[in-house]
C-alpha cells in the first residue's frame, strides 16, 4: 500500500485542517497515513526564535488566525477562537500520541486537536488527557508508563533531517510538501509513487 | 466590475506564477485584476530581516525552490534555476511598471518575471528593461522621465498599511489573500463579492 507520512506538532494551527481531513481524503487514493507527531520548539530554536513566528510577527499572525477562520469554514470544521494559549505546551501530548500505539493514534491526535482548537481546553493539563485517553477506551496507566521522551527527541531529530521547518508537512517517496495546502498533493504523489513506481 | 487587486514584488518567486496565470484566470470570473507592484525590503526590514527569509532560513528556502519547480511544471510555466541572483534588486522594475500605465502593466510586469524566473537575466540592469519596454513598443525616455520614486514609496506604505507582509497578495473586498496557493480563492471572492455584495 502507498504510505504518506504526516508530521505535525499539536500548537500547530494549519495542522488541525489537515489532521482532521487526511484519512478522509486519503483512504479513497489507497493511501496509507503514518502519524508521526513531533514538536517544532528545537527546531524554531536552531532558526533562532524562542516563539511561534504567528507571534514574533504579528501582520503574518493577524493573517493566519483569519486564514484559518476561512478554511475551517470552507472544510466544516469547528474552530472557537483564540485558544486557551498560543501557542500550547505540546510536548505531553506528544509523548502520549506516539504511546497509544498504532490502532488510535489517528483517534487520539483529532481528539487533541479539537481540544485545543474547537473546544479551548488546555492540552498540556492532565485532567484533560486522560479524560482522552479514557474516551477512547485506553488506560491512562498503562499508557503513561509506554511513554518515552527518547522517542520524541528521535522523531524531531528525525523531521529535522529530513528538511522539515514548519508544520504540517507530508513525506512520500522522498519528496516533502509543507502546510496544509498541500495535502492533496502529497496524497496524490504518494499514490501515483506507488502506482508507476 | 469586480476588482481585485494583485500586490506583487519582482525579486518573489511566488509571485511569478501568480503574475503568469492571474489575467487567463480572473477574466472568466468577470474580475478585472489591479496590478500593483511593491517592494518587501522596507517590510522585511520593519520585521528585523535584512534578507529574503528563503536565505534566511535555510531550510525553508531549500524547500522553496523545490516547491517553485513542482508549481511551474504543473501548470506549463518556464522556469531557469537558480536567478542571476536571489534575491535580485526590483526597485528599478517596480518604478518602470508604475510608469508605464495601465494598458502595459500587466505584458511589463510578465516580461520582468520571464527576465527573472526563465531566463536568467539582471532586472535591474538598464539594458535589460530598456528591451523590455521597446518590445512593448513604448519609448524608453517617455517612460523613464514619467517614473517617480515617491509613487512607488506610497504604494509599499499601502501596502504594510493592508497588513501585507508578504508576496503576492491580493485584496478584494477588504478580504487579505497571501500566496499564489490563494490565488482562485482570491478571484472567487471578487466575484462574489460583486455578485452578492
Amino acid at each position: 500500500m502507498a504510505v504518506l507520512d504526516f508530521w505535525y506538532e499539536f500548537a500547530s494551527t494549519y495542522s488541525y485542517p489537515a489532521a482532521m481531513r487526511i484519512e478522509r481524503l486519503a483512504r479513497p487514493a489507497g493511501v496509507s497515513v503514518r502519524w508521526r507527531p513531533f514538536v517544532l520548539g528545537p527546531i524554531f530554536a536552531a532558526q533562532g526564535w524562542n516563539d511561534s513566528p504567528f507571534n514574533l510577527y504579528p501582520a503574518k499572525g493577524r493573517y493566519m488566525w483569519r486564514d484559518l477562520e476561512r478554511i475551517c469554514a470552507l472544510e466544516e470544521i469547528a474552530l472557537k477562537l483564540p485558544p486557551v494559549r498560543f501557542p500550547q505546551s505540546s510536548l505531553k501530548a506528544a509523548r502520549l500520541a506516539l504511546a497509544v500505539g498504532e490502532a488510535y493514534i489517528a483517534a487520539f491526535s483529532r481528539a487533541v486537536y479539537t481540544a485545543n482548537f474547537a473546544e479551548q481546553k488546555d492540552i498540556s493539563d492532565d485532567g484533560v488527557l486522560r479524560a482522552m485517553l479514557v474516551r477512547l477506551n485506553l488506560d491512562p496507566e498503562a499508557v503513561a508508563a509506554a511513554v518515552s521522551k527518547d522517542t520524541l527527541k528521535a522523531q524531531t531529530a528525525e523531521a529535522q533531517a529530513l528538511g522539515i521547518f514548519g508544520a504540517p508537512s507530508f513525506v512520500a517517496n522522498g519528496e516533502l510538501f509543507w502546510g496544509n495546502d498541500r495535502l492533496r498533493e502529497a496524497i496524490s504523489h504518494a499514490a501515483l509513487s506507488k502506482a508507476f513506481g
